[in-house]
């Protein structure tokens, strides 16, 4: 495959495990949108499954879907409306495109708005692919010194930053970090920037802590699975000298909502980010009589500009997060990694 | 009993179902404190609770104590340093005096003070008595044309405002009230005078809602106990014509805190007040990827001045959830009457 | 005329001084539009200013542009993508419709785009007119017991919930309003629904006080013009028995600013709705070293479903602001009116 | 003089221009105190105005006051309620003590405490002396690595805490701060560590810019005093890129507000800390349309634990700040230098 100006070589899902590559026809863009030609596409959590399990909670693949949202490209085409881009931009982009006539778009919580238009969350295509439309008012121009990758990595960051906005990060900020994942990692990036003063990330696993302390964990917690929520809340609380004020819990496990929870001082937050059972049982008059507040993330709205800002003054270092990096045609093999996490993998790019 | 000046008729709770009334020694105020003649005192569930079973959670009657915190009274004495008020002004008493100290005093929210003598919250005594000594601070001196038992009543309409200040009730927002009980009805009373524009209360009871509607509820939805969450749900909705954006559960049943969650729209707010098992098996990422906050509230703080407002200007009539009144001497059959519900009591008061 | 269905007659300010009636060609909706036939239109201060100055601050009648923007009508024609509305409703019109792509739309803040259409503010037609064309996820359908006059009333109830929202308005909240002209009047209206529990209106003219009573100011204060500012804060606080913690100045005068900011208590808001001069001689250290916040406000942004539920659930009554009714054909005898004040004019509408 | 147990050398200010040093007794800590050994005292810009003044608006020195309040020392005895501190713990001293009763203090903002006693405010003694009794809630102890002077910075770094929290710093905030004398040099400090993406300082003074940029101001901007407000402000965008949305004015001069106004983008908030002449004139319409707020700040509140935090992890290096050094006995040399600001004084510390 030559990578041409008609080659559009293109992944998708067809259904549970079937992921191919084909070549699709090119997309015109229409007056709003811009044509952009797909440099670096990071592999989601989610991609990997959809591709392994056909499904998450409702969204289920019922026809081949483009894959991939982890991304940014190269603008080759303008609509005619399109006023702040131009051909050769290295553009970040936004992958969810909201209605913007509904009360959550008008409120500006587009995030939460019914219709909006999701890459790679079925019935809506991704972008891993070789040419691709989007929405130009969702497309952020990198600076010269951002690399392409890192505008690939503006999406998990901004989770990150949706995450620590709704946790109510802030200058003194005390914070948990359950899970030392991806996003448990962006996490941990964006509450630095934003002043929290200490920040303590837990995980079951050593190599991942490690990973954390090197993205600037003040302190880190090995959690032994056998111990009570309670007493993981008291070691926490012994090793940052006080409980924190804010937990963001990126496993999705009930035992580390309720370590979220128990640890988080009177009037805190905890904010969940990690999907796991859809019911789950915890203590919550626990929460509700010292005002814990418990709240969730969707996504993630008007965050990538100050994601590109953290990475454009150089106040995070995302490219410590790639620890793989792939060909478009290489796709499969990079699924793979993604899913077996072998070789110590956090975040996977593929380069089309 | 004749109620002379050096009588101190006192209802004091020696343990789990033994209340007595007995004479105790007028006390002296501190400097910064006033004596008050103590005139009304509603009772409270916790109250009955604490009679019935001898604890609240972690909170347990161990010496005995002295009952009541719904109180109002005249002041018969101030301490040297107490300016606001001079003796023969009726007070309401807001029960709780926190340290000032600690860092929720510091912070403006100090119903989260770890050190707050609460009144009959074990192992600090309450004021069903004659004569009282109380902090000036959190005494509040009632207009002329207030009556000494609204001034009573001015502890559950606190809770109520905490809740809806909490909850983020404003001007058009569409409330479920999950539980007509004294909580229910004043969180009912304060959201519809905060701008609620719709409001909505569930009940297992027929006769409760139909309090509701008095008070005001602009509709009401009798709970089938055995409807799933879901349909319950649905019913709100179709009911209402819209969710609603806030929920305030004042039950503490986990059907019901689960009702409150899948009913509310996304962007929107559960506010749990009721307190029921410590443990919850709850639809959380049903709430969490539609940011749905989950907050709690306990006791108040900052709202008698808003409440006393919200009865001195006429904008609720508290005095309609009075349904039994007795006198001091009376108590034990006061008791009796909050306990059983009899007679479709509501809200019970004592006459000292 | 006849107002058969191609009768589009319609009121153009050419220039300064210069409004006429034409007939028009009446409009097609596009896909994302309603066609409306258009019923009641009232006129604001401001489609005054442009008839009488030909501009406000730098904008500038510089062609014939259509007047009127308090507007509500029936729709007689869908665009294809409009899905909550069909022919026959009947609909409140907010007049701005905004870019929907810029940040400040993004973030909800949509009356500050910079890019927004707004009826009768220039170069943007208006629409006091018979037949007129409008984006359909800004009209809001009235429910059958709300006239459509009520729906026209709308847009300067919006500016009052509006300037309520941004001024915090809340339980408990004592507010001065300054001047009781139509913004002051819904200011007031809305205020009250919000919780306030003192409100007190100033205004150098008895009349119009006296309308402020009728709608439910708790207090009035006719303004000397000879007294100082710091004297008539002290009025003002001596008659609320407090100093007000939030100022809403609807006149614009360099006093009454004055007036707002000495009288608005420590940690308090001034709110800024009228508009005079551009520079002003203010007291702004007071303000600073107080706490005391003064803002502004820009129209308005999600306020209309707001205040379509004050009227719909009858909380606030705006048919009382209405003192004098015109036909579309009598638009410049209108006009006039509103310019004079004659007969005590607060709110003038015009019938299409 | 040898600085025995009992020497107490103090600064006392009698009137304007007359500071002199005297023997004071030592004092005894209440049961709420404690009583210090004082280390290190910076000079603040209102030090300086009291003693060449003799008044600061309606503060004004009628009684020899000690002077000072940017202070830290050491625990020599603990009143007997004191429980956090003990003997030999080096602290900063908060200098404000409010009266914990009033309705500021109880909604936690209690720098605007009518009662609050302020350390060389008049007619409150300052702590510029050898020994000092302060309320121990408000001595916050130092981590071993944190110097005794760092620990006095503490109370002009809360300014900017107060600051940066008031206006609404975060990720992503372009800020512009006028004026780069000690308070906007803090400012500048705080808000990078907050988040701010874009930092801008303006400033008459080369040399004043020149410490700025070594601080970490991305951009600065060299005043021209004959430009106007309008010119200043499109040199800030353009420098910029963009319009700030905070800025944060710490001269007071009037040009400098009215250049914060200008350049602050549509929806964003000027942030007073300068204090100049009462009464300014100012395009308040132009802020008012744009919703651009304006609010000022007192002292700080609930701002040294985070202030601490910033010192204590490295995020901020305060002593950077510090130009001269000078000993008690040398008192009237350090403020003659603080006065002349000679050899480019930026803060003058005194040691104890």
């Amino acid at each position: 495959m030559g990578g041409g100006a008609d080659d559009n070589l293109t992944a998708i899902l067809y259904k549970q495990g079937d992921l191919r590559l084909e070549n699709r026809p090119v997309p015109e863009p229409n007056d709003d949108e811009v044509l952009l030609r797909m440099a670096s596409v990071g592999i989601c959590g989610s991609d990997v499954h959809y591709w392994t399990n056909g499904r998450i909670g409702d969204f289920i693949v019922k026809a081949p879907m483009i894959i991939g949202h982890e991304a940014a490209g190269v603008v080759t085409k303008c609509g005619k409306n399109v006023k702040h881009l131009k051909p050769g931009d290295r553009v970040a982009i936004e992958p969810g495109v909201p209605c913007r006539r509904c009360d959550s778009c008008k409120y500006g919580r587009y995030n939460l708005c019914p219709d909006i238009v999701f890459c790679a969350t079925p019935p809506c295509h991704g972008n891993l692919c070789r040419y691709y439309t989007h929405d130009a008012a969702f497309c952020y121009k990198l600076p010269d010194h951002v690399t392409i990758e890192e505008g690939a990595l503006l999406e998990p960051l901004s989770v990150g930053v949706h995450a620590c906005r709704r946790a109510g990060v802030t200058l003194g900020s005390v914070v948990l970090i359950c899970g030392a994942g991806p996003i448990g990692l962006v996490s941990l990036l964006v509450a630095r920037s934003m002043g929290a003063s200490k920040i303590i990330v837990s995980d079951l696993a050593e190599n991942r802590l490690q990973v954390a302390k090197e993205l600037g964990a003040d302190l880190v917690l090995k959690v032994d699975p056998s111990a009570s929520g309670q007493d993981l809340a008291l070691q926490v609380e012994q090793t940052l000298g006080v409980m924190p004020n804010i937990s963001i819990e990126c496993s999705g496990a009930e035992s580390s909502i309720r370590l979220a929870i128990l640890s988080t001082i009177s009037g805190g937050c905890v904010l969940l980010v990690g999907l796991g059972a859809p019911e789950v049982k915890l203590p919550v008059v626990n929460a509700a009589v010292r005002e814990v507040d418990i709240r969730g993330v969707f996504r993630y709205a008007n965050c990538y500009p100050a994601a590109l800002a953290l990475v454009a003054t150089g106040k995070v270092d995302v490219k410590k997060l790639i620890t793989h990096r792939f060909k478009l045609e290489e796709t499969l093999q990079a699924f793979e990694t993604a899913k077996t996490g072998a070789g110590g993998a956090i975040k996977v790019m593929i380069s089309c």
